[in-house]
C-alpha cells in the first residue's frame, strides 16, 4: 500500500475524538479495582466476588489446555466450542458412525465416549504471587545468568508444587519479568464426550466465515470430567465418578439486546500491549511489511518449484495454504495497527509516561533501565533480516528441516531430559517422528531448491556482517556457488528416502553426528550458527527480564497517577472482560447488527459444505419451532452475539456472563477487523463473536434434542417459559 | 446450489408478509395514473406536467443512445455519467495530454473537445400511437405474415417519419405487440466534452465495486450539444452554436435523507417482467442453471487448451474474463429469482388473472390466444438444448465465427442493404472488418478445438430429433470423427491468416461462396442450418407478436380490476421511476446506509487503481474543505446515494430529481442484489445506486474548479449557500 503524503497526513484528521473502551484481561484480582468502569458497563454483582478463583463463578471457569470451558453443572458437566472438541470427535468417529456429520448425544452418562488419553479439564484452584522467590537468587545478575536463575527458581517452586500427585503447576511472568506467580491447576484427565451438534451446526460456514461476521455457527459441545472413586483425577476407568465441581455456572434464560452489559472469563494465550514504541514500531515498519513481502517471494518460489508439475502443487498445497494464512493474516495486522494509528499512540503513551517519571523522586535508577532495555530492544534489530531469513530456511523446507532435527535430536539426546532444549525433549520424539514421516508427502526436490534459493538470494544481499558464515559455507557466497551447492546437496542426500531419515531418528547420536550424508552436514554445519544465536537470544532475554519491569513500572505508576489501573499482557493464565452486546461499523455506510438470525442460515446455505445446513434444522427454522428460546424483539431465533469484550487466541469456550454471572453464550471467534488487537485494542473495531446460549438451548430442544443435559442445567426442556424440575427428568 | 425440500419449503415461510414496492417505469403519459402514489411517496408536483415529453421537465431528458443525459443549462450543457462519456474521453487523451487520467476542464466554450462524430445528443419531442396504422396490413394473418407485416408497416413509418431531416424515428412496441408508438427524436450530432473529473474519481473501484455498495464514484461528466447556426443539427463545425433546450433541470443545493421522495427519468433498455410463468419457470429452472454450467464447463475447456502455453493464455484472457462474467451474472441472476421465489409469484398472479378473465364477457378469443401463446412458447423449449449449443459454437469461437462470417456476408451482399439481415447490412461491415482483424490476438487452435469439442460432446449427446444435421455432417457423429474432422479442420484452414480472412471480406460473394478452405466449407454447410432456424423463429416471433397482446390484455385488464396500472416492459423509451431515498439490508445482520462519505474513500484507497484517489482529493477531504456541500446531518460531505428506483441498462446518467423536479444525482448502477430485477421488481433487494449532485458541486468548487459551469447552473461557487450571479462570472 503507498499511502501519499496527503494521504497519511488524513489519518489524524480522521481519528474519533472520543473511545470510549472497555479494554482489559484483567486478573480476576485486579476486578475491585476497576469496580465503577464495571458499574459503569453495567454489572450488578460485586466485583470481589469474581476476584477469589476458588470460589464461584471463577472456580466454575476452566482451561483445556488452549481453550476454555466452564461447568454448567454440579455433576462435572463442562461447556465448550465444537471447534476445542473437534479431535475428541474425530477420535470417536468411524466411516459408519460419523459423530463429526451426525453429531452425538449420549443419553445417559454410560454412554459418554471418552475424549482421549490428551484430553484435559484443568481447574485453577492456586494463584499466588512468589516473585521474591523467584528472583531471589537473580538479583544482581545480569544476562544470561539472569535468565537461568529465574528459570532455576521456577523449576524449583514447580517441582515443589507438582509434588502433591494430580496438579499441574507453572509458574508465570506479569508485565515482563515484573511479578511471578505460581499457578496450580487440578489436572483432570478422564475427559467424556456428553453432546456435541453436528459439524454442519457447530462449524457452519468453517474455513469461509472464520474471522467474519455476521456468523451463524453453533460452535458448542458438552464434555463431562471424571475423576477416581476417591475424587481424586485419574486416568479414564469405567469405575471413575463425575467430578463434583465447586462452582458451575447458571445458563441465563433471558432475552439478550444491543447494549446489555457482558463480560467474559478466560485463559487468553498471547498480547503483545505493552511492548515498546520502538517494538511496535518495528512491527509495523518491518516486521509485517517484510513478512507480507517475503511470504509473497516464497508463494513465487513455490510457484516457481511446481510449474507443470501437478504432483509437486499437490505435495505443496498444505504450504501454500499456510503461506497464504501468514501473509493474510500480516497483512490484516499490518491495516489495522496503521488504520489505529498502533504507533503514533505508543509513542504518546511512552512520551507521557517519561514526563511523568520526570518528575518522580528517585527516578534515576529506571530511566536508566528503561533506556538500556531500548539498547536490548534495538540490539536485537541489528540481525533481525538474518534472524527472520535464518529461521525460514529451516522453517519452510522439509529435507533440511529433518536434517536440522535429526542433528538437534542427536545434541540433546546426550543430555538429561529436563536438561534438553525445549522441543527436543522425551516428550517431543513422537512429533518430530510424525514430522520425519509426513516430510515424504510434502516434498518435491525441485520446490525445496527454489524455496532456498529464493532465501539464500536475499541473505546473500544482507550487508557482510549481518550474514551467517556457516550458511555461506554450506551453500556458498554467490549465485554460480549456491546454485551448484544446492544441485548437489539434494542429488547426493539419501534423506528424500523416509526409511533413511527414520534410521537416523533410531539411530546412535554418535553415528547421526558422525554422517556422512551431505545435508547431514549442512545440518551440523548450521546447527553452530543456531547455536550461537540461541546463546545471543537467552543473554538477551535474560536482559529484558531485569530491565523491562522499569518500563512496565514506569507505565504502571503513570497510568495511577491518572487513575487507570494496568491489565497485565495475557500470559495464558484466567482473565476477565468486561463490556457490552456492541454493533459494528466496520466501513463507510455499512452497519452490523450484533445479533444474528436463524434466516441467515437459510440465506447461507447452499448444500454444500461449509452451507450446508441440516434437514433437522431447516426443517425447524421453516416451522418457526422456536418456544421459549425466541428472542421477543426480533420475533425470531438468534444464532450468534458480538461484543466489545476484550479476547485473543485461547479465549475459545470462554463463558460469556451477564450482569449476574449467568451464563450467556460462548466466545468463539473475531471479526476480521480485530486481527491486530493482540499489540492494540482498538474500541472502534475490536468486538468478539459468541454463540448464544439461546441457540445453544433451542438446539438442544427443538432440534438434535438433549432432555437430560437440559434437565441436569436445570432449564425448560420443552421451550416452556419456566425451568422445568431438574434432576428426576434426566432419569437418574 | 442443491436446495433439499426442506430448503424449498422454507420459501414461502420467510417471505416478508408485507412488500411495499414503489415498482414501476412509467411511461410519462402514465403518471396521471399514479397520482396518488406519487403523492404517497411525497412527490409535490403535478404529475400531468411530467407526462407532457414536450415540456419541463421531461424535454431536459435526452437519450445518448445506450445512455441517459439531461440539459442543466439554457446553453445546452449536458450532464451524465463519466462512464457513458468514456469513449470521448479516450478520444481526446494523449500520453502527453492524457484526460482520463488528468480529467478536463474547458475554461471557456471555445475550448471544448468534439466527443467524435459517433457522438449523439437524441431530443424525444414525439411520441405517438400508431398501432392501427401498424397492425391494419397484418390483422388475419398469422406467423411469418404477420411478422413481415408489423415490419413493413414500421419500416414505412419511419421512413416517413425521416423524410424531415435531422431526425432519428423509430417504431416501439409496448405490452409485446399491444401497443405500437413512433417515436421522433432531435438528432444533435455535434457533441463536445466540457468536464470530465480524473478517472480516479470519475470511476473509483471500477470494476472491484461494480454492482456494490457502499459506492463512491464521481461518475459524472459534461458535454455541451452544438447545432448549426440555423439551430438545425449539425455535423461537428467550429462555426455551430450551443443548442438552446426547451428546458433544463436545476440542481438542487438541498440537503438529502433516507426517506426523502426521488423519481428518476431515463431511457431503460430491456426488462422481462411482463414474460408469463413458463418463461420465468424457464429461465429459473434451465436457462440460468444451463448457463452456469456450460459456462463453468467451456472455462474447464479453455482451461485445458491453455495448459502449459501462457502465450494462448494471454490470447484467452479477454474470452476468460467474459465468460466469468457471464457465469457470475447468471449465477447472481438465478440466486436472486429464486430468493424472490419469482416463479411462484409470478403463477399465482397468471392464476388470478386466468380466474378473473373467466368471469369476464367475451374472454373466450383471449382465453384462446392466451393459450396458443403459451403452445408457442413450448414449441421453443424443445429446441432451447440445442439453440443453445448451436449458438455458442459461433459465439465462442474466432476461426469458425470468421468463417461464418465472411459466408454470411457472402450470402447478404446479393441484396439490396436494407433486406440484408440485421448485422449484415452496410453500417454493419466496419464491426465485421474489426472482428476479422480482432480474431488474430485471441485465437489458438488447441483452445479452440477444446471448446468446440466441449461443445460438440454435449450436441451428441442430444436426442437425435434435437440434433443439427449439418453440424453431424461437419463434424462427424461420434468422439472420434470429431476428433479427427477437428484436427482436420485446423489444420488445413488458411483462415488463421489475417490476410486470409480480409482478402475474404473483399472478394467477389460467389468466390467466398466457392472457397474450398475447409472451415468455409464448414461455415457454408452451418449456414443452411442458421438460415433453417431463423425462418423458424421469425416465424415464432410473429405468432407472438400476434398473440402475446391476449396475455398482455388479461394481465391488465385483471390489474385494473384492482385499481392498479400496469406499466409495459422496459424497451429503450423515455421511463419515469418514483420512490425514495432508501437504505438496504441486503443479509442477515447487515444495513448499508442509503448515502456514503469521502471517509469510504480514504478507507478504501490503496494508492493502487481502481482506489487510487488523486492528491488533490485526499487533500480536500483532510481539509474538511467542504463548505456548503457539507451533509448536514453527517457533517462530511456525500459521496453516492441508494434509492428504491425501478432501473435497468440503458439508465446510466438518468437524472434523479427530487420531489419538486429538480436534479439531486445522476444513476449509474445498481446492487449486485438486484441483478435479477430485469425479471422480477423485489422490493426487498431493488436499489439504484446514484452520485449524489452534492459531491459533484464539491468536486467542481473545491477539487477539480469549474466555477464557469457551477455559475451557468446557477450554482455557488464558493460553497456560500446562495447561488452566485450566473452569466458574467464565467467570462462570457
Amino acid at each position: 500500500m503507498r499511502l501519499s503524503p496527503v494521504a497519511a497526513a488524513l489519518a489524524a484528521v480522521l481519528l474519533p475524538a472520543t473511545a470510549v473502551a472497555d479494554e482489559g484481561m484483567w486478573l480476576p484480582s485486579q476486578l475491585p479495582e476497576i469496580e465503577s468502569a464495571m458499574r459503569g458497563s453495567g454489572f450488578q454483582g460485586d466485583p470481589k466476588d469474581l476476584s477469589d478463583l476458588s470460589k464461584p463463578p471463577m472456580s466454575a471457569v476452566v482451561s483445556l489446555g488452549g481453550c476454555t470451558a466452564s461447568f454448567v453443572s454440579p455433576q462435572g458437566l463442562v461447556v465448550t466450542n465444537h471447534h476445542c472438541a473437534h479431535g475428541a470427535i474425530q477420535l470417536n468417529s468411524t466411516p459408519e458412525n460419523n459423530l463429526i456429520v451426525d453429531g452425538f448425544n449420549a443419553p445417559t452418562m454410560a454412554d459418554e465416549l471418552s475424549a482421549g488419553p490428551g484430553a484435559r479439564v484443568l481447574v485453577t484452584d492456586r494463584f499466588e504471587r512468589i516473585t521474591d522467590r523467584i528472583l531471589a537468587d537473580a538479583r544482581g545478575k545480569t544476562g544470561r545468568a539472569y535468565h537461568d536463575a529465574v528459570e532455576a527458581a521456577s523449576k524449583a517452586a514447580v517441582a515443589e508444587c507438582e509434588a502433591e500427585p494430580g496438579y499441574r503447576c507453572s509458574v508465570v511472568d506479569m508485565y515482563y519479568g515484573t511479578d511471578f506467580h505460581l499457578v496450580r491447576q487440578l489436572e483432570i484427565r478422564d475427559v467424556r464426550l456428553a453432546y456435541a451438534p453436528p459439524d454442519a451446526i457447530g462449524s457452519y460456514g468453517d474455513e469461509i466465515d472464520n474471522f467474519m461476521w455476521p456468523r451463524h455457527s453453533g460452535d458448542f459441545t458438552f464434555y463431562r470430567a471424571y475423576v477416581g472413586p476417591d475424587g481424586k483425577p485419574a486416568a479414564h476407568s469405567p469405575d471413575n465418578v463425575p467430578f463434583k465441581p465447586a462452582a458451575w455456572l447458571t445458563v441465563s434464560t433471558e432475552s439478550l439486546a444491543e447494549g446489555d452489559f457482558a463480560m467474559l472469563a478466560g485463559y487468553p494465550g498471547r498480547t503483545f500491549r505493552h511492548r515498546t514504541a520502538a517494538e511496535f514500531a518495528d512491527q509495523v515498519e518491518w516486521q509485517l511489511p517484510s513478512r507480507v513481502e517475503l511470504m509473497t517471494a516464497l508463494l513465487g518460489a513455490v510457484e516457481r518449484g511446481t510449474a507443470e508439475d501437478a504432483d509437486a502443487e499437490v505435495r505443496y498445497a498444505a504450504q501454500v495454504a499456510s503461506l497464504k494464512n501468514t501473509l493474510k493474516r500480516a497483512q490484516g495486522e499490518l491495516d489495522g495497527l496503521r488504520r489505529s494509528h498502533a504507533v503514533a499512540e505508543r509513542r504518546r503513551q511512552e512520551a507521557a509516561m517519561s514526563r511523568w517519571l520526570a518528575g518522580q523522586p528517585d527516578a534515576a535508577a529506571t530511566v536508566a533501565d528503561i533506556a538500556s532495555a531500548a539498547e536490548v530492544i534495538a540490539s536485537a534489530r541489528a540481525t533481525r533480516e538474518r534472524d527472520q531469513l535464518f529461521g525460514l530456511m529451516q522453517a519452510q523446507t522439509q529435507l533440511l528441516r529433518s536434517a536440522v532435527q535429526l542433528q538437534r535430536l542427536a545434541l540433546e539426546r546426550g543430555k538429561p531430559d529436563a536438561g534438553r532444549e525445549s522441543g527436543y525433549q522425551l516428550r517431543d520424539e513422537a512429533r518430530i517422528e510424525a514430522a520425519l514421516r509426513q516430510a515424504q508427502r510434502r516434498y518435491a526436490p525441485a520446490v525445496e531448491r527454489a524455496l532456498l534459493a529464493e532465501l539464500l538470494a536475499r541473505h546473500r544481499a544482507l550487508p557482510a556482517d549481518q550474514q551467517v558464515p556457516e550458511v555461506n559455507a554450506v551453500f556458498g557466497s554467490d549465485a554460480a556457488a549456491t546454485e551448484a551447492a544446492l544441485q548437489a546437496l539434494y542429488a547426493d542426500t539419501a534423506l528424500a528416502s523416509e526409511a533413511e531419515r527414520l534410521r537416523l531418528l533410531a539411530a546412535d547420536p554418535a553415528e547421526v553426528q558422525a554422517s556422512s550424508d551431505p545435508l547431514m552436514r549442512a545440518a551440523a554445519a548450521l546447527q553452530q550458527a543456531t547455536l550461537r544465536f540461541e546463546a545471543e537470544d537467552k543473554a538477551r532475554a535474560g536482559e529484558l527480564l531485569r530491565l523491562r519491569p522499569a518500563y512496565m513500572r514506569g507505565m504502571i505508576g503513570h497510568a495511577r497517577s491518572e487513575g487507570r489501573a494496568v491489565y497485565p499482557d495475557a500470559n495464558s493464565t484466567l482473565r476477565v472482560s468486561h463490556g457490552r452486546i456492541e454493533s459494528l461499523q466496520p466501513r463507510d455506510a455499512v452497519s452490523w447488527s450484533p445479533l444474528t438470525t436463524v434466516e441467515g442460515i437459510v440465506e447461507k446455505h447452499t448444500g454444500v459444505a461449509p452451507f450446508d445446513a441440516p434437514d433437522p434444522l431447516l426443517a425447524a427454522i421453516a416451522r418457526r419451532d422456536f418456544g421459549a428460546t425466541v428472542d421477543p424483539g426480533l420475533g425470531t431465533q438468534t444464532v450468534n452475539f458480538l461484543t466489545n469484550l476484550d479476547t485473543t487466541g485461547g479465549n475459545s469456550g470462554s463463558p460469556v456472563m451477564d450482569a449476574r454471572g449467568r451464563l450467556i453464550g460462548l466466545n468463539f471467534d473475531s471479526n476480521w477487523e480485530a486481527v491486530s488487537a493482540s499489540w492494540k485494542f482498538d474500541p472502534r473495531y475490536k468486538r468478539a463473536i459468541h454463540v448464544d446460549a439461546r441457540y445453544m438451548r433451542w438446539i438442544m430442544a427443538r432440534v438434535y434434542p438433549a432432555p437430560q443435559l437440559l434437565a441436569e442445567m436445570g432449564l425448560p426442556l420443552d421451550g416452556a417459559d419456566r425451568p422445568a424440575v431438574p434432576a428426576a427428568a434426566a432419569g437418574r
